[in-house]
């Protein structure tokens, strides 16, 4: 029996778990696609390096181009990172015939549209299901299992270290500073944290998640996106006192056939799933017009959920190729893309004010709120009040983020306001 | 273009829900398989009924075989029910060369590996997502997103009318009775709840479930089953004031290549993901070697999102006979089972002990665990106690169903046990 030979782009933590399964569960994997599965040849940094894994010395190299170009490998597995010089590759494999499964969420986010549109015009298969939410198949449950109904909301924790900053603040009651460092140490933060306590690495794998559940092509820069690096330990606190999560939520949106997608802190009500999902968990939330709510729960990186991942996507690769029909599965034609303005996308905000403590205080304010015609589910003291000056902690209704974006700029001009020291989107 | 013409094999709750998506969503369905879905032909029990939805009486019939025969049609959807005569009229059409669609638990888990079987002969295509977990892709997530993965567990909150039961009793501390009632003024029980008190339901669920997870053939006699009918206000309280909540789990376990599979009522422990699943919600956690711990969460019945399921697999079957791949993609071979005996079954258990107040017995107790090898977690005297009796909860660490069935049976004869309360498995 001809076995399906497998070109590996890299032998990182993600690749040495993707050779650990195709050789740990070859016999499982071999009997579902009816052949072997051989790691071929390997494009690795440096050949020298000690690795946990035993892997042929001749079959490492460092010169990523040796795979890409040998005719006998069937499939390239990405698993090396890097956008421009890798997008080179993947192209350059699809051009010879070549099926690609890639982790790499920043390729598919910036590139993914015109990546996908090569593949079809080959008739290769290109899969990504570890770029998003590690070893949660969300990727195909979009894609197949929800193919019948119009997703019409996705929610996602789909950043573990922030995820895990969070839970800990929570958990905790320590500061942004102080778990971000812990963090470090753990390895469960980079040295450079910016890529994912920005939310950027967040807003990557909602451009994705939205491209799927729309059926549209989402751009990166159609991410409205704010990081977690001003959530304080007293906003944890006042939103756990209201029942609430503070988290990092990616939330993808449609209505009629609008669409806003965002990555934001957000307040989420402790009755709601995703409220729960705490450390480097993942989880993503849809809500489908006909199957109503329903969440998808798992670990969201490392070595082993990720290369599972990976390899079922690989088993879907070859399945198409015994089959004849690698690149005719693929989605399309995609719907065009409207965004919502800021007029139309809209949700409960919750502020926390300091202003000064006189009477009329209340009346200024919420008569700010009333001139765009924002309304108000609540207005609380809060008991944390210095000598002349009270908190205030105020939730919405739903309000346009036009219109409340009028009420912050008109507070700048209201004496009686010392400081909005927090505003955050509401959910659940 | 030439339409894709469905049979639809009863119009109740489903149906009714199938004939709406397939409508409603037609624009985006024919966009996916690149022609038209019609509903051609139902089989109802009686034309005259007024219905919710509108459709042309010419399409209806009372007699199936007119649905089975018409060689117009490509596909099947069996939404109406029943065991030996639907297999009959499933098994004539995969002979006809038409694609089957089925929410039909029952019959897939008495049947399913016969009529898969035709199916494969037939290259047909037969899938079933919607006889498991309602709107909840399941089956699609084990076969191909875990393709790459060796499934260890899976535990499932898969009968939506227990999980109501359970959690409303634990949440008013209301008696099972009374519940039950309530249940079935609300439609959430039917008036006959023995299908779902007595645990069969979850049964045929979890040996689907098994067969998939596991690739071998569970046979709905494999399951050992205990319903709810026992659990008592008393149970659920203790439960939660030890931190765990009671709930009807199936659970199917690997230990190398040997399995298990149960459903029984559960103490499982607040820190679980499963533990918050709660209502009519139906949740099922998957541990895989590789990915580790996953849960997938939504709507386990009702007309939309057991619809969603079928209309989802309506699309794959029409994908497939594009491609022309009907029936190729289907799991095989299946491995031998071996299902472990009561030596090899091992859990950690609780029990409620009612017992004589006097010096002496905790020790007459703990030596007829440790007579048998069962060690011990904790031992707590209940604050529960009457005049002359107490109460003692016991909670074990791992011990071999076999084990405790000794314990058991020994204390029958132990004098100073009036009576063994509650014994219930404990996870998390």
């Amino acid at each position: 029996m001809k076995s399906v030979k497998v070109g590996l782009l890299g032998l990182g933590t993600v690749g040495t778990g993707v050779v650990r399964i195709v050789e740990g569960h070859q016999e499982d994997l071999s009997s579902q696609v009816g052949s072997p599965i051989v790691i071929e040849k390997v494009a690795v940094k440096n050949i020298e390096k000690t690795r946990s894994i035993d892997i042929e010395r001749s079959k490492l190299t460092e010169d990523p181009w040796e795979v890409i170009c040998d005719p006998e490998i069937d499939v390239i597995v990405e698993v090396m990172g890097g956008v421009d010089q890798t997008k080179e590759y993947i192209l350059e494999a699809l051009n010879r015939g070549k099926h690609i499964v890639t982790a790499n969420k920043d390729l598919m986010a910036l590139y993914g549209a015109e990546i996908m549109d090569v593949a079809r015009e080959k008739q290769c298969d290109i899969f990504y299901e570890a770029s998003v939410a590690g070893g949660i198949p969300i990727i195909r449950t979009l894609i197949e299992g929800f193919s019948s109904d119009r997703i019409m909301k996705i929610m996602g924790i789909v950043n573990g270290t922030t995820n895990y900053i969070l839970s800990k603040m929570s958990q905790e009651g320590a500061s942004y500073d102080d778990v971000l460092a812990e963090a470090q140490e753990l390895g469960y933060a980079e040295a450079d944290p910016t890529s994912d306590v920005e939310g950027l690495d967040a807003a990557r794998k909602m451009a994705i998640l939205g491209s799927l559940g729309f059926r549209t092509n989402v751009d990166l820069q159609d991410v409205a996106v704010r990081g977690i690096t001003t959530v304080s330990k007293e906003d944890i606190l006042y939103a756990k006192r209201m029942g609430y999560e503070i988290k990092l939520l990616g939330i993808a949106e449609r209505q009629d056939d609008e669409y806003s997608i965002s990555v934001e802190p957000t307040m989420v009500k402790h009755s709601h799933p995703i409220a729960a999902v705490s450390g480097v968990f993942n989880a993503v939330y849809v809500y489908g017009e006909a199957v109503g709510e329903t969440m998808f729960y798992g670990p969201g990186a490392g070595e082993m959920p990720t290369a599972t991942s990976i390899v079922a996507d690989l088993v879907a690769v070859i399945k198409n190729q015994k089959l004849g029909v690698n690149g005719l599965r693929a989605i399309g034609p995609y719907k065009p893309k409207k965004l919502k303005d800021d007029e139309q996308v809209a949700y409960k905000n919750y502020l926390l004010l300091q202003v000064a403590d006189k009477a009329g205080v209340l009346s200024k304010i919420t008569q700010v709120f009333a001139e765009y015609d924002v309304s108000l589910e609540s207005v609380v003291q809060s008991p944390n009040a210095s000598m002349s000056d009270v908190e205030i902690i105020i939730v919405t209704h739903n309000a346009s983020k036009a219109a409340m974006n009028k009420v912050l700029s008109h507070f700048e001009s209201l004496d009686v306001i010392r400081k909005v020291k927090s505003v955050y989107r509401v959910e659940g």
